[in-house]
């Protein structure tokens, strides 16, 4: 069904091509290596992060080669071996992954994502994995964000024209939908995704016609049952619902249709809407809803609704598809492993002089404990690979920087938020619809204390660390600072 | 060369359809309309744009078709009659389109392109027009501000894995160039665009061997004539630095070698840049570049400078690739007029609520008036298409606000802005290459006052509108006043 086929195997930062050689060429391009792909903070200086992206990092996976064109330009650099360009031709990913499912609510410094292959490969794959999942991450992250603020209103996504590119319009759009958001204006993305496509007029639609009453009465008669008409094009109250009511009552009444809309897309909206709910219930028209759009976020919308505006559904735009007020997702993608040929696993950490950069080393478990009367989410624990959490025991966390802050958990589950996507270079994950992940996300969200869902001031959601892996993390920081 | 294949027909808002079916139905889809697209408020709050993704939107337009499926899911729609989708199977563009050249310097409320075609073609072709002007001067934008900022050091685009999409690193980085920046971290973009990329290590590499030292010396004896080593994985001024300069000494100085480099990618940049070049001088690597990384903007890249930091070369990422600050260009694409069969021209308006949205009405010309001695630009000068700027008698602008501000150029040239890049439906316009593109930006800005390009209050340039033009948009509205 999609015209666009596409490979990304090129779309890597050089430099994972410079190292790969370099390992290739010291002999250490097949040591088995472990990357975690995560973040340092949530958006907007919210509570959590909606992650999403992983489909199409599987599909890039699956589809990674490099062409002979690919092999001669590289040649062409000048510096590659050719025994490295040789290798490159049979190039593809046979590794494990594990990834959170898309639609999980995720928070910073926990790996959304787990790979396990040779060090080349896993090097290879850095800069798309980060750029998909930060990309999406972070447009869903700001969807679930509008969804909440519009307190069951509907939303429409309408950036694409403000997107940064085609992707970003498509696989932004796709993310809101994930994230919450209902329907958008893009067309492809509802031919591509089933994300349902809607829209009716621009001004220019009102313009074409002698009067602004003519392009609404056309319209109707067109569209009699999807007549959504932009009432802005000259003066809202003066001009737009008179001449909507009139299109209403002649061209609608007649066939008994009584749902209807109008879109205000600029002005003060309200004031406008307020003025315009009044018209239109005078006439009659109470089934008629008012859909508002221009440069909306969450603030607007929640701003809007306290101040009492008559809004039935949204359209957001350009700060949705671009994620305006915060339009970075700074998710990084880092070595916390390497395993010897016996199979012990050597854990790595990096230093930095900005202490939030240090990583937690190792190959790690990533648990989900829930309250398990409520249902709702308590913490996060990062464990060692080999630990395993018995949620039919009480469990100690404490706080990682402040280790005398500590809580005891007694009636909890532990759930893994890490499961399997590659295993040998081979997909063991089965895709859900992106209906499924949808609703996984509505749950998601559902099963967060509110303290971590606000936007002013969210609770510090817990990602703790297993005693275990502190102690290891800790006896690392203390080696490096010695030998320095 | 490329293996990427897209048709990007679909990627439009769905009400571009909707109105094409309406305009279909009510007889009036082949009337010759004209859009101009502008935008209103440059980013940053800069003095001035560049435009860019002209080459992409030429590229769209010739490819413009529906495929069979494409059309069998419009009719699942429901909404769209069988005579408009058998109209779509053979849907081109069949009109003519002016625009700026990609690399010029724009101003807010010109035209950047003007499209002239049956309203159906001229009104479907909005979205995509929109998204790739949009994004990409967006890019060229953020792109020429920091080249400015970096007072002719080099600066890489090292943005891929924060981008919004693959198009967005892509194109992004194609933009990037154009406004001024050097070369790509991204290699697609080296392959498809001729964008030199760059690129040599992550601390991953560093990771990867069992000391730092043996990290550096493998990447100098790998890449002798290409080491920039990242000296940031530990310490930079107790590790970093003696391993990098052990290792040129070991591996480069007996080839000869002085030219390397070294980066720094977190902590005080300005504090720990001034140390390590004391520390390379004094061991003799005078030659040995600087180079810094880490959430950069032209902001910070100033303010570095000024404090004299010893930096010769910037990568710039996330800020850049997202255009962080201010991440929406935010042009529009407005009906300005219609064409009857006798071939009159008759203008379109649009009033808002909003003053800042009315719009300039008509089919027009843009003027870009230069002071013949300095050759720096002076005013831009729209006019109805049918009058002639003679650049050998004095011209009167006037502000289009304020009009009793007035301004007499006696010695200048008139140059017109847009040029034809569709005639019916056929591209006239030939491409030229990134690097001439690249090379006109740099013409334009050096042929901007310093007044319009500095980065605080900013000149606002004058945009005016001829008397004539100034005339029918002024009575335009007061006829619009008197209708309400």
């Amino acid at each position: 069904m999609k015209d666009i086929q596409k490979n990304y195997t090129m779309l890597c930062d050089y430099y994972e091509l410079t190292m790969g050689n370099g390992y290739f060429q010291s002999g250490i391009g097949d040591r088995i290596v472990y990357f975690d792909m995560f973040y340092r903070d949530n958006p907007d200086n919210g509570g959590y992060a909606i992650a999403a992206g992983l489909e199409q990092v599987i599909e890039y996976i699956n589809d990674l080669h490099f062409t002979d064109e690919d092999i001669a330009f590289l040649r062409s650099k000048g510096c590659f071996c050719e025994a490295f360009l040789n290798y490159l031709k049979d190039f593809r990913f046979e590794g494990d992954i594990w990834a959170v499912p898309e639609g999980t609510v995720v928070f910073p410094n926990e790996p959304l994502m787990t790979v396990r292959a040779p060090a080349i490969q896993a090097q290879f794959i850095e800069t798309y994995v980060l750029m998909m999942i930060n990309h999406q991450s972070l447009i869903a992250t700001k969807a679930s964000r509008l969804t909440r603020a519009a307190k069951g209103r509907a939303i429409s996504e309408f950036g694409s024209r403000r997107a940064q590119g085609a992707d970003a319009a498509i696989l932004g759009a796709r993310a809101a939908y994930i994230g919450g958001v209902g329907a958008t204006a893009c067309a492809i993305v509802d031919r591509d995704f089933g994300v349902p496509a809607t829209g009716t007029m621009a001004h220019s639609w009102v313009q074409m016609f002698d009067t602004e009453y003519d392009a609404f009465r056309t319209y109707c008669e067109i569209y009699p049952k999807n007549a959504t008409l932009l009432i802005d094009t000259f003066n809202v109250v003066e001009s737009g619902v008179p001449n909507a009511i009139r299109a209403f009552n002649e061209v609608l009444r007649p066939q008994g249709i009584t749902r209807c809309a109008v879109r205000i897309d600029s002005g003060d909206i309200t004031y406008l809407t307020k003025k315009v709910r009044k018209m239109l219930d005078e006439a009659g028209w109470t089934e008629c809803r008012i859909v508002v759009s221009n440069s909306l976020d969450e603030y607007i919308i929640r701003e809007l609704i306290r101040q009492g505006a008559e809004i039935d559904a949204f359209g957001v735009g350009e700060r949705l598809i671009t994620a305006k007020s915060d339009p970075v997702f700074g998710g990084v993608y880092k070595v916390c492993a390497v395993e010897h040929e016996d199979g012990t696993v050597e854990p790595k950490i990096k230093i930095s002089e900005n202490v939030g950069k240090i990583t937690t080393p190792h190959y790690k478990k990533v648990y989900r404990l829930r309250d398990r009367k409520t249902g709702k989410a308590e913490a996060d624990l990062l464990c060692v690979f080999d630990e395993v959490v018995d949620d039919t025991q009480p469990i100690v966390l404490f706080d990682p920087h402040h280790t005398w802050k500590r809580k005891t958990l007694t009636d909890y589950t532990a759930t893994e938020l890490l499961v399997p996507i590659f295993q040998n270079g081979k997909q063991v994950y089965t895709l859900p619809t992106i209906h499924e992940i949808r609703a996984h996300c509505a749950e998601e969200i559902e099963g967060m204390w509110d303290e971590v869902r606000r936007f002013t001031n969210p609770h510090n959601y817990y990602v703790d660390l297993s005693q275990k892996l502190w102690d290891i993390k800790h006896s690392m920081i203390a080696e490096h600072r010695k030998q320095v």
